[in-house]
């Protein structure tokens, strides 16, 4: 068994070729370009890697609903040329195999649900915007639309002069929380901001908010921060800590919620291995 | 086939006897006093309405875990003497019959899922206290524990100077827009305030962010907001225009909010229907 693997990003689509077990044979990474060429390029990755099935861990908005007649179409992103692409159906035009496709946080949750071993989790990621994917009761969460957990409300930090950078809410989450909200505040990105930087804490307690609300929510049994601004040894327990002062032992928890909010296992390979078991599903 | 439900509450417990489509044969209420007593009142209700299986709608915390050893114990509550009674192992002392059990949020929106027609779909009840239940994708959440939604944070209206009655929190959601947070605010039940009430606005947007909420982390189809606070005509129009002003056109919803946000389909009956949903999967 062959399975294809693409994960679509802003600025790059990885394509990946595996076995059943998810063992990488083939990867490659193309830039993200006009629609026709990139998917061009694609497809011929996977004439020269032939596979029974492709899975595409997708930036959203994206239709998700395999019954809708539009399954497979990006919405409305700032990727302006990438607007009403339908991914599914160009890339059949020249790979004629199934392709079943979800959002890049829903397949990472996905990956890290199977990493895990467990049917209840969430899979944020932190980088240029702010994300999340779930799986609850080994479903993965579509509803009405998909979930855009980056626009939740949060309280701001009494601290934090920033207005907040979202074109339509200013102070939601990824407003004051993403990776460009974090060099707008502080004219650095994450990795050039020492750990003693106020910014990091505001970062803490916003993030904090967001699990508290999806342990609330979702009754999570992992929550997982991964994305760019998460690449370092002090943002995640200090969003533990956060979320346990916010918390306030309400919950009757079964575990420290040190164990619940985590890092991803499969490190930044959860989204390809993701859009994996997508294709592997289709064959199964 | 007869289903017996049971919706447990603070003051009362309504116990009813219904065929396999929902139509009620028997009901009676049974004032919550001491376990011993108003459980003892419910088996002899059941041995009078011989049944072949029962569903419960239960307060909260409890737990909704059939693998668990403790599946049906409710937790840490503050009607003390209903700490940790296992209301399934003490039912079935006098009633040998297969039991399932779910939170009574859950339970309501399992019945108006079943109602409206729709695999995602939350149930929100604002009461004495504040929670929520909800259907993802087909599947009643769970998770580590169960959805505890009443207890996330909102932001505060700079108009209301309630500084919030949650023991917990103070001023998260349950804090400022529970029947009991209304009280404490106004000196009124929300039935004695008129609707031009400054508080009614309050109560709007803090619902409104709730519903917000649940939209950007459930992408729920339907949006249900039953309960004592709730009756009125007021209230969900106002909750609707709250979302609308909060959400800013972020989500390219297929319909309005005006038709996700919705009243119980069921009234008043969602708790017990529920319960009698749960009842009948048993003996499917």
């Amino acid at each position: 068994m062959r399975i294809g693997g693409i994960e679509t990003g802003g600025t790059k689509f990885i394509c990946g070729l595996a076995d059943e077990t998810g063992n990488v044979l083939e990867q490659t990474t193309i830039p993200t370009e006009d629609p026709e060429t990139t998917l061009g390029k694609v497809a011929d990755f996977f004439r020269e890697n032939p596979i029974d099935a492709i899975g595409i861990a997708a930036f959203g908005p994206v239709d998700v609903h395999p019954q809708s007649p539009d399954y497979g179409m990006i919405g409305k992103t700032p990727k302006f040329a990438w607007q009403y692409v339908n991914l599914i159906t160009e890339l059949q035009k020249n790979l004629p195999v199934p392709i079943r496709l979800d959002t890049d946080v829903n397949a990472a949750a996905l990956a890290e649900s199977a990493a895990y071993g467990t049917e209840n989790l969430a899979y944020v990621t932190v980088g240029t915007g702010l994300g999340a994917g779930a799986i609850v009761e080994g479903k993965l969460v579509h509803g009405l639309l998909h979930p855009e957990m980056g626009h939740i409300a949060i309280r701001r930090h009494p601290g934090d002069p920033f207005p907040g950078c979202c074109p339509y809410h200013a102070d939601c989450l990824e407003g004051m929380a993403s990776g460009t909200a974090m060099r707008a505040r502080t004219g650095k990105s994450g990795k050039d901001l020492p750990a003693d930087d106020d910014a990091w804490i505001y970062e803490a307690d916003y993030l904090g908010q967001l699990a508290v609300t999806l342990l609330l929510t979702l009754s999570s049994e992992k929550i997982i921060f991964g994305g760019g601004v998460l690449q370092n040894d002090w943002l995640l327990p200090m969003i533990v800590e956060k979320a346990e002062t916010q918390l306030n032992d309400y919950l009757l928890l079964p575990k420290p919620v040190g164990e619940i909010i985590s890092k991803p296992a499969l490190g930044t390979q959860s989204g390809l291995q993701g859009a994996f078991l997508l294709g592997r599903s289709l064959i199964e």
